[in-house]
Parts: C-alpha cells; sequence; structure tokens
C-alpha cells in the first residue's frame, strides 16, 4: 500500500493513520489547528479544499457524522489521501475528488455545501520569489495553481446562505484576506491568532467567516501560543495535539 | 488648584502627575498602553486627539524632546490637562488646544506633524445605545460628538507623508478600522491585541497606521495579556506601568 518515500503517521493519541511523504507532501501544525478550530455541525456536508493529503479532513472525522469530501489538484497527493481513508476505514464518511477547485461545481452543486475548510497555499508569485525546486512542495506553498481571490470565491459558491468558511494562513495577508471574504459575500466573525512563543509576532492566523453574514461583531479570540518558553508545547497545545501526559 | 471632585494620580514610579476626576474623567489603562505603544522620534511634532485630562501626552513626554500638543473639544477637560502640564512643569514642551478636532487645521497646518495617536470614544450611537448619563463620560465613551472616520481623517490630514498615527481601540472594530484608515490613504503596519488574560478573548487593539504607507505587510506584534492567572498583572504589563518590585 505504501510506495518507496511514504510513510504512516499519527498524531499521538489521535486513532487517525495519515499517509505522508517527505518528498512530494506532509502535514504541518496548520492543518491540525484548522481542523481543530472548525466547528463543524452533527450532520452536512462538508468540503476540504487545497486538501493535500487529506489531513484536514481525517483529522475533523471524528468531530462529525457529516460527509467530507477533499478536493485536490495533484493526483499523486489525492492518491495518498485516497489510500489513507481505505486506510482508516472511512470511505462511507470521507471522500476524494482530484480535481482543480475551480472546477468543483461540476460535482458539487453551488450554495449546497454546510463548512469548507482550506489550508491554502501561502505566498504570492512574485517575478523573483524563491519557490522550491520541488514541483509538489511548490505547488502546495505558492499561489501557482491557485490564489486566495480563487480559493476565497470558490468557498463562498459552495457554502449555503450562513454557512461557515474556515481558514488558516499567514497574519501578514489578514487583511487581504478580509477584503477577499466581504468581496465574496463572506463576513469574518471569529479569529485567532497563533503566536510562536510569548513576546514573538503571530505567525498564522485562523479566521471564520459566515457567508451572507451581518457585517461587524468580530470576536477576536483567546491567543493561541504554540511553545512554552522551555520551548515544550503549551498545555492547551498538547490536547490538540492529542498528547497524553506521558508523550 | 484641585477642584473640590479632584484629585492627583501617578502611574506607579513614574513622574508624572495627573489630575483626575472621577465625575468628569479618569485615564484608563488603554491611555496608558497607547502612550507606551507609539513609537516617538527625538524632536518632532506629536499631536493627540481626543486628549482628555492629557494623560497620553503627558505620559509621552519623557519618552521625546519633541512638542506635545494635545486637542480636546471638553473645556472642563482641557483645563484638566492644562493645569496637569502646569503642575508638572511641562508647559514648555506639552500645550492643550482646547477645541472640535475637526477645526483642528485653523491651528495645526495639514501635513505638517510626525505622529499622531488618539484614544478615541469607542462605542457607535445607535438609536438605542445605552449611554452614561453623564455627559463627560458620555462623551468620552460614545460617538456622540466625533466618530471613528472623522478621527481617522483628521490624523491622516495632519501627519506628514510616512507620519504615524497610532489608535487604541475595541477588537470587534478592528476590520472597520482598518478600512478607514486606508480610505484616508493610512496603511496598517503594526497591530498589538490585548488579552485581560489567558484564555479571554481580546479587549483591546493597539494599531499603528502610516500615511501613504505601501500596501500589505502588516505584522501582528506579540500578544499582550494583563492580568496572570491568579489576577495579578503581567511582568511586562508591571514594567509598562512602572512598578517597581515593592509595589
Amino acid at each position: 500500500m505504501l510506495k518507496a518515500d511514504e510513510r504512516i503517521d499519527q498524531l499521538f493519541r489521535l486513532d487517525i493513520q495519515i499517509i505522508q511523504s517527505p518528498s512530494v507532501f506532509s502535514y504541518s501544525m496548520d492543518a491540525v489547528l484548522l481542523a481543530d478550530f472548525a466547528q463543524l455541525p452533527k450532520r452536512g456536508t462538508i468540503v476540504d479544499l487545497c486538501a493535500g493529503n487529506g489531513a484536514v479532513g481525517l483529522f475533523m472525522s471524528p468531530k462529525t457524522n457529516g460527509q467530507i469530501i477533499g478536493v485536490e489538484l495533484q493526483e499523486r497527493l489525492a492518491d495518498m489521501a485516497q489510500r489513507s481513508i481505505e486506510l482508516n476505514d472511512l470511505t462511507d464518511q470521507v471522500t476524494m475528488l482530484n480535481m482543480d477547485l475551480k472546477d468543483v461545481n461540476t460535482k458539487i452543486h453551488k450554495d449546497s455545501v454546510d463548512i469548507v475548510t482550506c489550508n491554502p497555499p501561502y505566498f504570492k508569485v512574485e517575478p523573483n520569489s524563491q519557490k522550491n525546486p520541488n514541483q509538489h512542495l511548490a505547488l502546495a506553498r505558492h499561489e501557482i495553481a491557485t490564489d486566495l481571490r480563487t480559493v476565497v470565491q470558490t468557498m463562498s459558491g459552495l457554502l449555503k446562505m450562513n454557512g461557515k468558511g474556515y481558514l488558516v494562513h499567514r497574519p501578514e495577508r489578514f487583511l487581504e484576506i478580509c477584503d477577499e471574504l466581504r468581496a465574496a459575500r463572506m463576513e469574518p466573525k471569529r479569529v485567532r491568532f497563533v503566536y510562536p512563543k510569548a513576546g514573538k509576532e503571530a505567525n498564522m492566523v485562523l479566521i471564520e467567516a459566515v457567508k451572507d453574514g451581518k457585517k461587524g461583531g468580530l470576536r477576536m479570540l483567546p491567543e493561541l501560543t504554540i511553545y512554552d518558553q522551555d520551548s515544550h508545547y503549551t498545555p492547551e497545545m498538547r490536547t490538540k495535539l492529542f498528547m497524553a501526559d506521558n508523550d
């Protein structure tokens, strides 16, 4: 079942196995926090865009009985995700679509989805920007095959009225993200900044936006700090990583 | 020198005396944090809008040799500020203008100021909004005599190109503040969210915006937490409050 460069990883005590490959894609802390941040209904349809090896959808699966559909452009990553779904015996709940998210409405109706999550590529492609020479990793990190506007418009198009979109992204693009969300009829409602350590600038932001939500009323949730001063995970992070006392 | 309802307060070891009156105006933590957050040039002109009893300008005075001009609409508060300036022997450095900020350009030239600070009224006036029956306090807290747009446009009008504006405000209005800043040629560059305690939502935000600054590149500074779990000031707050070990 595993290809030569692949391994199976597990998030501490969370009983989900994920096929990873350092040479094409491994999930990051960002995926763990996005799956944790998203508030899921008991039932309904949940779509994860830019799904990569399916980590966000797999991590969300114990939180809901709803259907989870991952959308991933790269065939190799979608195949890894599909094998992870099978490995975890989740084929009844989680499915993968190997396609460009811009074409997703050929497979999922507009205005039909309860929740959309996305951990998109973070970095703009500038004329001189350094990109990873590994094309798999470059596509996941840089806006080569898609961009923020396309992601947000696709998210909004899929969602029902009052459906919720969840994004993880970089704080330096926060205002641009909010502009794009609002332009796509999505109102940012809950935001959580993530700081690597006390005294350090935020390096991640989690955003919840509501389709056709009323303007205003933004809540800035408690800060989340990853490491304590001894570079150990903070108690809240240990919980989010499913760590037990002896981990 | 003091009126019946007034007293003189001092911020722990900071050698600045401030005349306060609980029945008309007392400075808050917000003023302390705004004065601390503003990065001041050694020389130049600094204007503090919505100056109240002058606390922000007085707290900033040890940080610069520049001229500090407070602008306050309420005659009673401007008078308290003026007496505090005299009490601290700061009449050469700090001055007060008792006027509506919308008329400030009759006294201070447009495009002439290096730094503008403002701790404005936080709350919109809605048809049914509860306002303090004390008119002095209502004017300081609610957008009765001015509003966010006027504050931001006045700030931008005063500033030189690349001059910096500093605001303290409520997080729920953060996106609106950024919209108003950008509409007034001010680009938000450094933002600091203030949390009352770990695990609580942010209840204050400090914003630095640069006039005619390049779009993007927003930095989310380290979180600032006011109290530890035992409801004592955190070490960083003790420093900002000029507390000594035995305070």
